[in-house]
């Protein structure tokens, strides 16, 4: 571990620059103060100030091989000294070779691989694809999910930041996912939920009209709208439905996929093969950007003697699918999908669950693999969430004050509206995993004092 | 000069596993045949067979500093072995830097920078800033532009890449630009093109409403379109336009910003100053994925106390911002800006110009800086183009033979329609640029085997 050293002027020379010149995502750019990073290594970063974070965030939920590993900086190295960049029209090795270790890995016969950079576009991509493939226009999305935000990104994406966005796009439709713990149907067990949510689905489809339908798209285990595992039976019986009236299924798993959920694609724990996969953040732990769409042999049928209408300066990026080869099989050495699983089985799933014994703000733990999240309630009765939908401001100022205590503590913490994620890298040691939990156990009496 | 080693065995493997597992941009999958590229450096790349070509494309037109410049591959190693990604909330030493220095070169009050992958991005995000700027909602683009291939990016796209995806996407008005080879206006002359176009576009925006037009989104100089110097007077004419009815001027320099004109914008030739530029390809000559909005003061104030409601991974990503920052670093230590304009103006310029006389199938010769067209004909005195609108198959075998012709000479050629784009790297030398003149004397005779 490299020890960070302290140098505040340099630090303060780059958030000044900082402060003139760059214009920040999703914020108000007058109130925003963005810490300083230094360096990183493994599952630490650190600041200016000699501060040192462990990142429960894994930034995004995109470094699943943790920091700076070095064989992907390694490997980025060499590549760099050989071709950083050759256009998409060629064929190129580490292009080449990032295809086909995805294409290996991914479920039954999605083993056609088109390059973007990054998770927005390969959506993009993938409701092209099922547009021409189907000759239908709509396409479904759930009510709780994020996928990007490029102009039919952001339609589909079901959370607030979609509401300034969506004027000029048409024809996508959000329905209601399942979500036990806060159901939508009324439903009393996760069985009756999977059921009625099919139910509700299938009833949306019939008053679209099932041959307006192109595609379903679904957050595989819904991201930052809330970690949301699926009941068993459920995307089986979307596969089912989408089948049923030709409708592309398309899984979105941008940050579920490579490693996240302690299986390579969070599909391969329901056994599910989609049509479409999407992917990004984890294909290389966001070294460069990259993503892309996993596409079936019966859609790339479609755009075989036809041409496919979608493209980019950036596909298959010679540098970009160097990091996704060497990422790729680091982790399959290291048994960095397999630590996932075993992290989230013996550390944190009980430890987690032995936090909510102790701390009455917890309402849910839910999650597998290194893909956790806490559901923080007022009230264990009413389950009323800890934060209103959407607050900000002094609405928000349990959350606000959750986030900051875990940063004076040393832990870099992902919040999103009542929620506490857990989702550290997926090579993050049982040690670095107790730890945070530790801090955790603390700040979480922050919450505990507003429960009513 | 590396010698390019034929190794055509390991060629055959990187093309085999290209064909089994990568999808490529724009193409019917069973219809193409790509090269499989083994290294380059320079003006130059090789393929597994020992050919060598003289890079008149720049690949898409983005590596404006040429392949494998050792200034920037050392940066980015350097940027590897410290911290290759953080997330965009943070402040970091090249985010900051790279801003800073594309900042000081942008015209005006452009000082604050959003960053994204490319250029798609920053036209989607220049659009949502120029929404939410005026509270209108239309955009007008030109028929012969390229804006992207995300929603709203494909859709103000001019050129047939659009007509498959526009379905779904509304508030995008499409008006002529000037073009006074093939007046759209009757114009026999620069002024009276200029003059009309003006007022055409001063029409539409009378009929469209002024009140409804969030933008006018324009390339600075079009690019894949048919690189189109604007007639003087035209840009500071649309300028004027946009300030008397309150609409944003975008300029798009995603293909002519950094140095390809001949200037590090082509807007400084004309000295104009829009509300928004975004940018991509030559910022780093892609040699990670990259792109941008630079951001006036008064826009930029719109988002201070509100949230703008944008973002990505990726915004601002470390090893990307400091592949930018020696790419900017090198192009003004090394005079490339300056190289690019003298190339134009005493090899590329004469030399189209002098191919002219001798070869009646060039129509006209237009362009500046290492950013030049051949607008080939059958036919001078109508100036039929050589090739339909559009054209594929049979009908685009004239300039099929000449991409082909161009290839088994050695020189790799950037062709649209009817037209031949010279765009080699913004630090080619006085001796190469006139290889690929001498390369394109010969070629021509083929295209003008078909002048009636």
């Amino acid at each position: 571990m490299s020890t960070p050293t302290a140098d505040s002027v340099a630090g303060q020379a780059v958030k000044a620059a900082d402060r003139a010149h760059v214009f920040h995502s999703w914020s108000a750019q007058a109130l925003i103060d963005p810490l300083a990073v230094a360096g990183a290594e493994g599952s630490y970063f650190w600041d200016y100030d000699g501060n040192r974070y462990l990142d429960f965030s894994s930034q995004l939920v995109n470094t699943n091989i943790g920091h700076q590993h070095p064989k992907v900086v390694a490997a980025i190295q060499a590549k760099a000294a050989q071709l950083c960049t050759i256009a998409p029209g060629f064929a190129e090795e580490s292009r080449s070779e990032a295809a086909r270790l995805i294409a290996e890995r991914t479920p039954g016969d999605l083993d056609k691989i088109f390059f973007t950079n990054g998770g927005a576009e390969a959506n993009e991509n993938a409701i092209r694809m099922a547009r021409l493939h189907t000759g239908r226009h709509k396409v479904l999305s759930t009510y709780r999910s994020y996928h990007g935000a490029t102009a039919n990104a952001i339609a589909l994406t079901g959370d607030p930041r979609r509401w300034a966005n969506e004027a000029g796009v048409s024809g996508i439709v959000h329905f209601w996912g399942p979500y036990p713990y806060r159901s939508n149907f009324h439903a009393e067990n996760e069985a009756q939920e999977c059921e009625r949510a099919l139910a509700h689905l299938e009833q949306t489809i019939a008053f679209e009209g099932p041959g307006t339908v192109a595609a379903i798209i679904l957050e595989t285990v819904v991201g930052t709208a809330g970690i949301l595992v699926p009941p068993a039976g459920y995307l089986a019986g979307v596969r089912e439905i989408c089948d049923r009236y030709g409708i592309v299924f398309i899984l979105d798993e941008v940050m579920a996929g490579f490693g996240r959920t302690g299986a390579w694609f969070a599909a391969d724990h329901w056994g599910i093969t989609p049509d479409l996969l999407t992917f990004a953040k984890g294909v290389n732990s966001g070294y460069l950007p990259l993503g892309g769409v996993a596409i079936s042999g019966a859609i790339a049928e479609t755009f075989a003697q036809k041409a496919f209408p979608g493209g980019l300066t950036y596909s298959g990026h010679p540098l970009a699918c160097a990091s996704a080869v060497a990422t790729i099989n680091t982790m399959a050495e290291e048994g960095i999908v397999e630590n996932a699983g075993l992290i989230g089985e013996s550390v944190l799933g009980p430890g987690l669950r032995e936090l909510a014994e102790r701390h009455p703000s917890i309402g849910e733990v839910r999650g597998l693999g290194v893909f956790w999240a806490l559901d923080l309630v007022k009230d264990r009765e009413t389950r009323e969430p800890l934060v209103p939908y959407n607050a900000a401001g002094a609405d928000n100022a349990p959350m606000a004050q959750l986030a900051a205590a875990c940063k004076q503590r040393g832990l870099w913490p992902f919040t999103n509206m009542n929620r506490f994620h857990v989702v550290p890298p997926c090579n993050v040691s049982a040690e670095e995993a107790k730890a945070g939990l530790a801090v955790l156990d603390e700040v979480l009496t922050l919450t505990d004092a507003h429960v009513i």
